[in-house]
Order: C-alpha cells, then structure tokens, then sequence
C-alpha cells in the first residue's frame, strides 16, 4: 500500500468517526485548513468562501454553539476554529502555478447524516474501529470525498511543476438538503473557473468504474413552512380560532394536486407534519416539510410558484398567516461532454472502466450551481462518479464503501488537472 | 257559505292556476292591483315600493321579458303592467281612516316555487280543475296568502268606519329564498308601522289553531358563487390550466368544515355545483348554490364571513378568481310579545284555539327584516301561523291546505286591526 | 381559623405541591387512603373499585412503573402503594351507620395537569411556598375536592350518629381527559347508591355561591387515532409510497365537516396531529388527538360514528390502514332537581347564596356516567358547584382558588348527607 | 383534377356536412357500406365486427333512436341501416386476392365531435357550401379518413390483380373518447392480421410529410363516475342527509394528488362535475368525468387502481354509494420500425417527405389496441400521420384541412399494400 493510500484511508476513518452535519464542519472544516497549510496551499476559509445571504437550511445559533463545544473537545484545529465558529465552514483552497492556462476546480463535500450508525460486528467500521462517535452518520461518503479532496491536494503539490494555470479545490459545506453550494457560487467560488469537476462515490455505479458525465439530476426546492393561527377552546369557543392545522392539512392535500408539467417529471412532497397541542384546543401552528422537483429548473419554478400559492391560499381559507423559508435548492444540469470526455481518458489511464455519460435519474444535488455557474461564464463542469462496492445503499446504516476507490479517484483527478493545464 | 268566502276560495284557485316566480308575479300583481282598485284602496306598486339595491335574486331580463308576455296572454291586467314590467311587483295597499291613530300593517306574499304539481286524481286541485297550468307551483301557500290579503282588504274597506289611524297591507314578491322583503323596507314600506303583522298558513300547526308569535327562524344568507380559471388539454398541457373545480372542491368540503359557534346553532350547505365543459379539458369555471344560517343574524354573520375567506382562499390556490353574489337573505327576530297577546285574543274570538308562542326552528323567512325594522323603530311586530290540515307538506308537490281556514284568518286578522286602531 | 379548616388548608397545600396525572394518583391515594383509615372509614381501593376494561386513556407501563418510583420518593404511603401501583387508583370510602336509610355517595376527583405552573411572587402558592414540586398542575381545583372529600369523611365521622344509611366517598383518578369516573362504575362503586352528589369548585361561579344543579354538559368521546402506510422515496419511488399524511389531513378537514345536527350543539376537534419522518420520505404513519362533542350522548354518538365512517374512507383513499382508540368519555346529564332543592337549602344554611340550577354550557365531565347509572336505577343524582374567587381561569398557569371556600363547600356536603339521610 | 382525387373531394363534403357522434354513424356507415359493395368488396357490418361487451360510453338507447330517425331523413342508405341501427356502426371490407400472401389491414375512423362548427365567411366548408347541417362537426378529420378508405378501396379494386394475399379495410367508430376500437379488436377484426396500417390526417406536421411511425400517444381510461348520497333539509335535517357532493369534491381533489409515477408521465383529470339538486337540500347525486393518462399501459393501470380507491374511499367517508363506467380506454405503443420504414418508402415514391418516427407526446388513441394486438400475434403495425395546412387545430371550430393531401395519403396506402402482399 502506498503512503497515499495508507494516508487516504487514515483521513477517511477519523472523518467517518468524527460526523458532523451541514453547516457543522467545524472538525473537519479546520482539519482540511491545518492539512492545506502543511501541504503549502493557499485557502480562503468561512465567510470569504460563502455568501451568508444564500445560505440555506442553517442550524440556529443555538446548535451552532453547542456544536462548537463539541468540535473544540473532538479534535478540531483551535487555530482555524474561529472562522468556522458561526458555522461557514466552507474553504477553497488555491495553488497558483505562476504559469499560465485555465483555472481547474474540483469540487467536494464535507457533510454527514442525521443517521445512527449501524453497531453489528459485521459492518466494517465497527470491525475496525471507527465507527461513528455521535449519533450521526456519514452514510453518503462525504467523508471519503473530503479525503479525496486532500489526496489530490497532496498529489497537486507533490507535482506542482507539470501544471499551469490555477488549480482550485472546493471543500464544500451541506450538500445533504441541497444548502451549501449556492454560498460558495454567490461568493465568487468558481467566477473565474474554466473547468469544473464535481464527483462522487458510489451511487450504484460498478466498482472501479467512472461514470464522467452523470447527468439526470433533478432541479429542487426544500421549504419549511409554518401556519400560525390562534388557538382557542374547542369546545367552549370554537368560532374564535383560527385552525392552523385545517390551513395546513389543505395544504397538504393540494400540494401534492399540483398539477403535472408536459415539459417534465414534476415531484412534490410534504415529509413531516406537525401541528397542535391539545386535544380540546384548536391548533394554533402547524409545520411542514416541503420539497419540490422537477425535471428542469424551469419546471422546478413552477412546480414552487404553485405550491406558494397554495400556501397562501390555504392559510386564507383560515385565517392564518404562514411562513415560508427556502432551506435548500439544486438545480438540474446537462454536463459538459468535452470535458468528459477528456476525465473518462484519464480515468480509463488510471485503470478505471470508462462510461462517458449516464441520464439515470438520481435525485438531486447542489454542486449543479456551480456547474451550471461554470457553463454560463462559457467553461465546462461535469458530475463524474467513482463506482464502488457498497456495504449497503447511500443513507442506509449500514452504508460503507471499498476504500481501496480512493486512489483511483485521486488518480484521475490528478491526471485531469495535468491533462487540462497543459491543453 | 258566505260571499266573502266564496270569493276568497275563487282567488286562490284561481292564482293556484297560475303561479309566478319571485320577481316574476305580474298576473298577480296587476290582478291585486286592480281588485284593491276597485275597492277603493290608495296603493303603491312596483318600483315605488321595492329599492332595486336590495332586489336580490332577481331573474335576468331576458326570463322577466319571457315571463311578461306569458302575463300579457294569461290573464294580467294591462292597465297596471306597466309598473310591474321589470320585475318589481310589490304593491303597499292604504287605507287611511283619517282618524288620529296606529299605523297597523299586514304583510303578505305572492310567489310560487319551481315544483311541478302532482297530476293524480287524488289531488283536490286536479280534482276540482284548477291545477297549475305552468311547470311552477304554490307549493307553499302563498296563492292563499295573497287571497287573505285581498279578503282583508274587503273586510277592513266594508267596515272603516270602525277603525282609526291607518291600516297598510304589503303585498311581498319573492319569499321564496327570502329575497323581496328587504327591497320593501329599504324602500321605505314599514318605516311609519307602528303595529306589524306577518302570517303564514299551515306549517304544522294543527287546523284552526293560530301560534300568535312564531319565533325560531334561523338568520340565513343565500350565494351564488362562481369560481374562472383558465381551460387548458389535461393531456397536453395540464400545467397551463387554472383549475375552477379544484378550488370549487375545496370550497365546497372547507365551507362544510366551518367552525361551530358557541353562539348557537349554524348551518351551511352548498346545494348546487357545476364545473367544467369536457373530459380533457381543464375546468376553467365552476358555480356554486351556496347558503348560511345561523340562530341569529350574528351568528349568520359569522358563518358568512367565514364562507368568504374560504372562498377567497381557494380561489387562490388554484389561481382562479370568484365572485360572490348575495341572491337572498333573512333575520331572525324575537316576536312582540304584548302584540302577539292581542292577535292571539281576537283569533281565540274568531273561534281558533290560540297559542302564544312557538320557538320551534322553522326555516328562514325574510318578513323578518320588516319585524326587525318595526320593532327597532319602537312598534310592535309579530309573525302568526294559521294552522289548517295539510294533504302534504310545505313544497312537496301534493302540498294543499283546506280552504275553510281561509276565513276565520281573514277574520282574526280584520279583528285585530279593529282592536289594534281603537287602543 | 377552626381545626377543620386548617387541616382542609394543609391537605389541599399539600396534594398541590405533589401534582399526579391522571391514573397516576399514587401518592394522593395512598395518603387519601391512610386518613381514610386513622378517621375509621372503612374503604376499597384499586381495581377492587375500578373495572380495567372501561378504563381509559391510562398511560403505558413504562409511565406507570417510573411513576410508582417517583411516588415512593415523594410521600406515598407505602402501606397502600401495592393497591395503587399498576395505576388503579380509585378509593371508595364507606360509612355504615348500621341503621336503615338510604345510600348516599359524593364524588370527589384527585389528578392533576400538564401544565407548568407559574413561577411569579405574585401567584399564591409560590408565596405560600407550596407551588408545584414537578412539570404538573393543580390546575383545576382537584386538590380542593380531595381535601373537601376528606374533609367531609371527617364531619361525617366526626358526627356519625347523626347519620342514617349508608354514606359513600368516591375518590376518583383521571377526571382530566373524561377517563376514569366510568371504570368505577362499570366496578360497581355506584350501583347501590339512592343520591349521588358530584361537586366542583370554582368555574366561574361567584364566590360563596352554590349552584346546586349543573346542567349543559356536552357529551364528549375523546379518540387517538393512527394511520399507517408505507414509505418510500418522494423523488425516487412515490408510486410506491402509501401516504399516510395525505390520509390523515383529509380526515382532519372532513373530520371538520361533518354535518351539524338538528338535535343539538356538536362539537368535533382535531388537536393533534404529527406525521411523517423526513422531508423527502413518504409518510408511512400519522397520529391525531381528536375529540367529538354533542349536546345529548345521542348527537355525540352520530358525530362519532360519522368520524369513524370519515377516518376508514379516508384511509381506504391512500391504501393506508387506521386504528381508533377511545381514551376518554362523557355524557350529559340532567341533574336531579328535587336533590337539588334539598342541598340549595342546606347550602343556604351554611351561609351560600343559593342558585339552583344552571344551564350553562360547561364542557364535558365524566362524573355524568356516576349521575346518569344513579337515575337510571331510580336515585336522584346532581352535579353541584361551589363559587370561588379565581387568581385565574381552570387549565392556566396562575390558577388559584380563595381556601376559605372549602370549609362552606364541607358544611354543606355534610349538612345534605344528615339531611337527607333522615328524610 | 383526376376522377379520383374529385370523388375523394365529394365523399369529404358530403360526410362534412352530416357528421355523426361516435357509435351513431349511421348515414356515414351505410353509405360506406354501399359503396364497398358497389365496389365489390366483401364485408361486414355492425355486431359482426364489434363484440358489444366491449364497447365503451355508447349513448343510451334512446338517444340511439332519436339518431336513427335523423339518419333515415338525411340520406341513410336504408338497405343497411338494420344493420347499424343499435349503433353498432363498425365495417370490416375484405379484398380476398385468393393468391397466397399476408392480410394487411387499414384502419380509418368515422366519427365526428360535439363541437359547433364556425360559420364565419372566411371558413372554407362555409365558403363552399359543405358546412355541418347539424351542431357536431367533424373538427378532428374523420371525415377526410372515411374518403381516405373509400379511396383506397378504390385503388384496390382497380388493381386487384397486382395484390396477393388479403387486404382489409376496418371503418371504425367511436375513436373520440377512445371508444370502439376495442370491441372490433375482442370481436376479432385483426386476428388474423400480419400487418396493421392506422393512419390520420394533420396533427401539426408539415404539408406533404408522412411521419410513419408515429408514438408517444398516451395509455388512457376515460371513466364516468357517479355517488349516491341521501338528500335532506339542510337547515332542518342536516344530519340526516349523505353529501354525494362532498364525497365528489373529495374525490376530484384526491384524485388530482394521486402520487406521480417514476415509470413515466401520468395524467388525471376530472373534467365535469354535477352535484345537488337545490340550494337548500342536501345532495344526493354528483356525477363526474374522469380521465386517466400514462406513458405506458402499466402506468395508466396504476393511476386508474389509485383512482379507484380515492373514489371508494370518498365514498365511504360521507356514506354515499359510488359507480363507476369504463367509457373509453387507450393503450401505449411502439410502431413496428420495420414497417414503418417500408411505409415511408412507398410515401415518398408518392411524392411526400418521409419522416420515420415521431416519439412527440400526442393525447391517445385507441388504434393502438389495434396495434398492440397485431404485434402481439407476430405482426407488424404502425400508426402514420399525413401532414397537411390546418386553418386551425384539430378539434377548433375553425379546423380544415388542404384537401390536396387526401390524393396522396390514398397513394401511399395503396402503394404500402402492393410493396407488403408482394414481398
């Protein structure tokens, strides 16, 4: 086993032990800083890297602050914890050749699962000891992409002198909710990028297989939305409520009779409902969990221009007033095929089975900011993914991989940057 | 058998032959018209008596045109058609003794129902020939109300010289789905009433039996409520439609689910909906027959105003517009006790058993705004039944009452102007 | 201050600061049973009294066995504890005088509320220092009618010879909810009762006033209902999915839509209702707090059987299952008047304005099972109120009581068991 | 202008002139029988062709006869009209060559829709005096397909001697609604068919193009559903009454929320909607028009088997009774490419440019049970479209086509059938 490998494989099990929700990073977060500063990378960390007026979904301070405590006493960097401290715990990391040609990112994310880790002797992070610590889980493998991300930092450096240009690793925050990467695209992250490669591991993809174009990905919205309305006593007084609950329960109903699109898929869903506090009192709040899809970005817009006004008339119908907070969006995308092309070359160098181009739907995903980011400003983006065995299915507890895709993903990564700054 | 009763029993049959719908009661009108006339009566009629702004319900000008010239060929009196042409045909009968005293007034109504009569033998209008010539039928009664009112009129003309002050009788359009009485007090007929009194036949109460003070009418307002979207191919381009029958639906099951008051008794029904044009077309309109009630007119209130957020609310979450159109409504009231005494007295006199009072809930009658408005005036006003024995009940299409209650309610009635002048 | 009335004030301060929910009772009555015993009462306690099939609404094991720890720790009497432990914690008191007469049983209630009492200087019991010890409440008087119900088995004994017949004390559990006063009599604990008399303190009667005859009542059902269905992905899979979220929100909105009823006032809620478990999951189950209410047991019954037909519809439209489970009920009532007479003079005598009877809506008791078993068998039974100035209204967190309304509420009880003991 | 393309231009305006609703052409079917038989084609006609079980939304019988009278006194040919009286207006004309070689078949269609048509001067059927005598119109081009067939019978009579095998014409009714194909697919009318030709006019492609294979139709049930309830007095008896309307505006809501399919597009609409019968009665009676869509046959089923729940489950929550009537169905389809390719050889040695294959979704059509019922016996069937200048869409009041193209569409069905008998 190489020293990368063995490192790979170090990264990945303290990452995997150590979970931390979107917005949460801060172990991680100052980890990959300390890791970048040794190897010699310039980085931008915290709020430099992510525009806090587009950040979804975010713990409230309370949360934040807890967490904190924990990360100060789980092994983050103290150094680095201030940046993080509130919760932007996104980095970029830069390594400027001097020489000129395009600027390379490679995007990755940090975040685990509000999962409880499978405890059986023959899940394999329990066998070898690096099961979860928390009562979260990295059951995408987020923690391997962090560490891939810090692999090809360290093969970049290793080998800064057969680049040119800027190569830029993006160390992203709450993919899980679709949260994070609008920040870091409305900070600037990628406006001066001219290739974009986002990946990912596993997703049902064959082992040692790279799939350079997966496209299919649904455009999304993830609201919270709440009807407040004003209880009173159901049986002594019923004509002086105002029924949240009958405003949301409506809601309910008629989101989900959105009508369909003839330009695509539509998907719509209401995942938690909760609402009232008394049997004898009329229900004066209720809170729903709301996500929308749709095929296109386009068709996502209407399929939440319709369930907004739903909302409202709903709340109308009832007397109440309602919220509605946007917590998470992704948008859908069409890969650049050039630059796919180019990525299934180097991976099928670096020993992988090549697949250019796969339409499968598979739910959604924020890296699809940057990518269509990239593409508007006239680059290339493309959403490769390494396949892997799995243990079991992504956000399963069981979920682990075969950590010996590490290194190929590193591998090709590697060699897409050498290939691109050279073209 | 007497004269006058004679004459009372060719009245009704003769407008049991041919009923007219509110708004629509030209024949009848013109006929009582001219036989106040020839009386002596002073009267008002039409417009004069009934304020077009609170004409509710009223039959567009094409069925009115319709329905004229059916008067014209059916026996209405030419010389007084023209003020009743447009569909106002309420008339205010006066006599004016001259003497010093109360203003008493009678109310009485004219409209009949869209119910097609029974054909049988067995049913004494087919057996004695005067079944209902048209698709329409009085079904309730008011062919004998009108009848009374004329009877009255001859009773109190051959015997003014006993009587003081002045005695009105109003003769009402409209009872059906209360839409008349309200043009009548906007227009002024009961605002120098010092002494009202309201009658109705039959409703259970057994022959020869008067209830002097009827209370128990529910408040009620009657809506006819349309919902517009916008049509579109549910194959082709569902997303394009504004669905009027899914915000119909909603409002239909959400006006349902109205809150009970603790105030009292409510009710509401959406009687009538009709919504859409084709199988595949996306409902772009949708009408509703709507009404309320409530144990009072602010409970009805209450229930009215609820109905409208609903509607409005969803309205809004299909994107479809509404209008509401108010087509009748009524109060409830508390009958004058004190005049109830005397009404009671001279029916007793007139040789009927008398109850005082009855608060059994009786369905919705809009002589209720001419009892409010008296009574907020300081007068006196009450609502009385005449029982008789019924072949069936209220709007039932056998509905038929025994002609020998006709009199002694003429006689009670005469009676208590009499009594109510002389106080 | 006389001794009664201290010890009156020192039991009620007590039973206050130690609050147990309903069928959770164990301290109060293992102290209620202990001063039963010293007074010289003889008593059955448990399920001796309480029938476990007409139990309803009892909290799970889990609840009860935590509990029982928690009773030992704060002054149960461990002598009794065994009876009371897996949550029966009903009390019938009896004196025998041994001489013939009639049987005559009052009705006292003893649990507490989920309500977090107020912590301000300016509440009394945290003046006096007896403020709840736990999350519970005193919130509606029921440490008042234990300490009056012991009260009155101390006049009773104390003056036993003036006594005839039998006397009963029922110390009922779980009066909250409408839980526990039919298990008892379904035990049998009123089935050789002549006059039953149920008392109250406060609700909003003036203070030193007694109403002797408490009428309005609505009966009431009190169901918790679950749905469940299957889930799967909402992007990935929804055709798999059986929402029970959408089951339920139709059943909240037609649940509110059931029709009113002719025969009197109904009432229907849904309190609660939480479903779901992740935004971008199908909801696979759902649970509401509902509760029906109708002015007689017969309208209470439709509303529910009109529930039921709504909740197994709307299951039956999203392929989920349903289960229904009654855990509280009532029904109304009419109170005895002649019994009624007797305990507003003795109320008089002991120095109360006498009101007689009121008609007042006031929510739902399930002592009105104990006064309708009494009637049903020829007794006389009646549901009294004593009038106290109130700090705040029943079910707020500042409720408070005037104390000097126990000892009157005591003399009167006692005053109505001489006489009609020797009637 | 050949003889030909002048009949083909004759027969057009004469079937334009009298269109008929489906399973009513009766003038239309008799005069293509008489036609076919001065031809010499052999054929049948009526219940031979069409097993009744299987017809869908027929008009009742007395709609049926009124029509047959309409027939007899507007050109019916009498000779046939015992045939075709009921409504079974369905032809099957068979050319037997009595040489060895495939049964190749064509399907044309024959009925006309409920639309008004224009009557402005800029109309060309107005223009040239061919307008609709009656208030349907052929607004979809059947009639252009009833000459087509006729045409091609023609071509094929005259040619006889260059064909093999058998050659079948199928003159269907009903095909608006997806209605009558299917009882001639279960009475055997493609049994023994190897290839299937079903063609249609216009649909929006260029002028002179012939798309041979056209898919993407949409799987279809069109449903008629009515619910029962109970009527009663909804201020008097409200309780009494069972809401057929409720139970249908939850039905039309939950039916529009039937979870979306990942398998494939889906549709639902409820397009007509008619509840109650007065404002003031409960309803009794609601009556909708349903139709369900999907990508696939399979999808469609599971829209339908959910609809069908959400009715019964509508049902059971109000009480009401509910019926539902299959009155129209379709099924997806894949054009047999290899036919589809000889088709559009042979098109354009007609002269027209030739399209292979259209996968544009296009509403549904039941020749695809047709279709789908050749290839599943090993044949080969396709389904083509002739474009030509619509002066408004199909279905539009205005609609007409360039009756140039009706030539060249018989040309290249007959062309099809010597290429297939001679291969």
């Amino acid at each position: 086993m190489t020293q990368l490998e063995t490192q790979l494989i170090e990264w990945r099990r303290d990452f995997h032990q150590y979970p931390e929700l979107g917005f949460l990073e801060m172990r991680t977060a100052t980890i990959v800083a300390d890791t970048l500063e040794t190897l010699g990378f310039e980085f931008e960390i915290g709020k430099a890297v992510m525009n806090p007026d587009y950040v979804m979904g975010k713990p409230d301070d309370e949360e934040t602050k807890k967490h904190l405590e924990w990360a100060k006493e789980n092994g983050a960097i103290e150094k680095y914890l201030g940046y993080v401290s509130e919760g932007y715990t996104g980095i970029v990391a830069t390594l400027d050749t001097g020489k000129p040609g395009p600027t390379i990112a490679y995007r990755v994310d940090m975040d685990a699962l509000p999962i409880f880790e499978a405890t059986g002797d023959d899940h394999f992070p329990v066998e070898k000891g690096f099961r979860s610590t928390t009562e979260n889980m990295h059951a995408c493998g987020h923690d391997v992409h962090t560490s891939i991300g810090l692999g090809l930092a360290t093969r970049l450096m290793e080998n800064k002198d057969q680049l040119a240009g800027k190569i830029k690793i993006l160390f992203q925050p709450a993919e899980e909710g679709t949260r994070g990467a609008r920040s870091m695209v409305e900070a600037g992250a990628v406006e001066d990028v001219d290739y974009l490669i986002a990946s990912h591991i596993g997703t049902g993809v064959p082992h040692d297989t790279i799939v350079a174009a997966n496209n299919g990905f649904l455009a999304t919205s993830k609201m919270d939305v709440t009807f407040k309305g004003v209880s009173s006593h159901a049986g002594g007084r019923p004509e002086e409520g105002r029924n949240a609950m009958l405003a949301a329960a409506n809601a309910v109903i008629n989101l989900n009779a959105i009508p369909r699109h003839s330009g695509g898929a539509t998907r719509i869903n209401v995942g938690e409902l909760h609402a009232g506090s008394g049997r004898n009192v009329i229900a004066d709040h209720a809170a729903l969990k709301i996500e929308t899809r749709g095929e296109t970005s386009e068709v996502n817009e209407y399929v939440k221009a319709q369930a907004e006004a739903v909302i409202e008339g709903a709340a109308k119908m009832y007397g109440a007033t309602y919220n509605i907070e946007l917590v998470g969006e992704a948008e859908n995308t069409n890969c650049s095929l050039e630059l796919a092309e180019v990525l299934k070359g180097v991976g099928e160098e670096a020993g992988l089975t090549g697949e250019l181009k796969s339409d499968a739907a598979a739910g959604s995903e924020d890296a699809t900011f940057m990518i269509n980011a990239v593409q508007k400003q006239g680059g290339q983006a493309t959403y490769c993914v390494f396949g892997t065995d799995l243990a079991a299915g992504h956000h399963n507890e069981k979920f682990d991989i075969n950590e010996s895709s590490m290194l190929p993903a590193v591998e090709t990564l590697f060699a897409s940057a050498t290939k691109l700054s050279n073209q």
